[in-house]
């Protein structure tokens, strides 16, 4: 099982996500996370996925991704891209335990969004497995809520994903 | 118009986000932005909706996604909780237009994430007003391409979403 990111960019109308969450669920296919987003064009939004699976699986949705006309560009996120997630977690403290969180954060470079006397909310943005790391180490404390973005990702370089033309030879 | 954010945890299988995008497609309601991702219990996942209406339509999404078995609990986020929102965005920039863009990214408090000859790509984390700021002030040196993750968010002080027994009353 390996993880993939796709990137696509869609159509920012009504029933775009239903058609391609369908083409997931029809198939038994768990995302691990989506973010869905409109861009800096308003007729367009930009969806990431994050997917468990096998080669096959990858190649398959491309294909029936591509296949949707609400689907614009569509393309496989490759691993030296800037893949980024953000992290809202909310953590029993109290005088005591607060100094060691705060401790952890800092070295994760999180930032205390919120402070109360019985709880500290703390954001951090990194690649997926930064956050996993994160939440393993304020695991002892107790979360009592957390919520995660879902990978977002852009390619390195002056590369975009709209200028790739060849992206269906990837799939 | 107005935009609601609306939280809910969910069972993280397959089908749940069609059966949720469905019923806003179907109502031809268009979703702002939403993020799901897994959450510390590998059985929930929490889905972010940033939705774009008056209060009819805010109180029927509600009641309509709280009939679904897979949807546990749903909260609509009031207006003082800690919303957070990812942006990567690359940028065209040249040796004279850098400085100006990593100006800009420094009042924004934003992170340069890569630099190419020809591009810049950088990280930002805010509200969403904060992010369009960002993204009016970078238009004039040109887009290369832009991913947001959609909001997501954590109610302020020590109380969660899950133990927000009173929930149904808010719709």
């Amino acid at each position: 099982m390996n993880r993939y990111i796709i990137s696509a960019l869609v159509s920012n109308r009504s029933g775009v996500l239903t058609r391609v969450a369908a083409l997931f669920s029809r198939r038994g296919y768990n995302i691990e996370s989506l973010c869905a987003c409109k861009t800096e064009d308003d007729d367009l939004a930009r969806m990431t996925i994050v997917l468990n699976g096998d080669e096959y699986v990858l190649g398959q949705m491309m294909k029936q991704m591509d296949k949707l006309i609400d689907v614009k560009k569509i393309i496989q996120v490759e691993e030296d891209a800037v893949c980024r997630e953000l992290l809202l977690v909310k953590i029993k403290t109290d005088a005591k335990t607060r100094t060691q969180v705060i401790e952890i954060s800092q070295i994760f470079r999180a930032n205390v969004v919120d402070v109360s006397p019985e709880a500290t909310v703390l954001e951090l943005t990194g690649k997926p497995v930064k956050l996993d790391g994160f939440i393993t180490m304020l695991m002892p404390y107790g979360i009592i809520e957390l919520a995660r973005t879902g990978v977002t990702a852009i390619a390195r370089g002056g590369s975009c994903i709209k200028d790739a033309a060849d992206y269906k030879e990837q799939i």
